[in-house]
């Protein structure tokens, strides 16, 4: 097993389950009850931050395995670290204005790219090995 | 492969079609017609349930499968049936009031605590036995 | 590895991620300012179909890959790409019209099903054989 990247995806999972825990703060602070999502600009902001999340989780994780079995663990992992980076960037900034979104988002964004493009590369490497 | 913990895999995701299939009936039974998610609190929390679970997927899937290669896979196919039944129950009360969701909720989330406290040291100790 | 099912997984992912991109173009077009989802039912047909997308994709992805281990990593792969089929056509028609959604979402449903039927079946092969 690559251990490395399981560790990391324990933190990106612990990073993401902090985003929920962040709507649930929110719905009290600015007094937005379940089931209600909208209506307070500053709630929608929060609860953005975790459905972006949740919206890139089935992008970054699958890249991320598939990196790791096909490229390198230890390289899944550091990537997977600086994902997690961005996304904390984007959570805090994103939290106080919509516009302040594109440094974290850019960066968490790129890494997934990175991955894919290194994903291809061993998944065409191995396909043609197998030929 | 870990057999067993593919079966409740596949038991999950059935469970997770279901809640989608309610936001379904529940557009019919309100009137809701797509692509409109907001307008009637008794259609939002029949989506909240099947957007909550959606939430949850990217948590509960990738700790069950680290569990059951690191730990068990029975133990793990175990604690996924509670998970589901915590799901179960958080789905018919949340459909009832906002208010009833929290023990099925609770339950759910303290399945997931174990899982990721089992891949955790699991990972770990491979960690540390491969150094 | 499968490598034929994590190429599928990385032109899925690469689908996925582009009607993420069809929600930020129409943003513009439409006028619709994050973190708004709603409000302008053009935005929102656009918005529904990556969100449909993403609800999909933790029923879709795991069911290709138990179908790819318990199965075959070809025909894991073939079914995939109809599911991607599937899937575009949902796009382009949802995206013209809610009452359009149908036929495409039915493709890949079935594509699911078909996926799940498999990866049972082979699961259930595999308790009994190694009982």
């Amino acid at each position: 097993m690559p251990n490395w990247t399981a560790l990391v995806t324990v933190l990106a999972i612990l990073f993401y389950f902090y985003t929920g825990y962040g709507v649930t703060a929110a719905r009290r602070k600015y007094g937005v009850r379940a089931p209600a999502t909208t209506g307070n600009p500053d709630f929608e902001r929060v609860f953005r931050v975790q459905a972006n999340t949740l919206e890139w989780m089935p992008v970054f994780l699958p890249l991320l395995w598939l990196f790791a079995y096909y490229i390198s663990d230890i390289g899944a992992a550091v990537l997977g670290l600086v994902w997690i980076g961005g996304r904390v960037l984007y959570m805090m900034s994103y939290s106080e204005a919509a516009d302040k979104r594109g440094p974290g988002f850019g960066i968490q964004a790129a890494v997934c790219g990175v991955l894919l493009v290194g994903a291809l590369i061993g998944i065409v490497s191995g396909l043609v090995h197998s030929a």
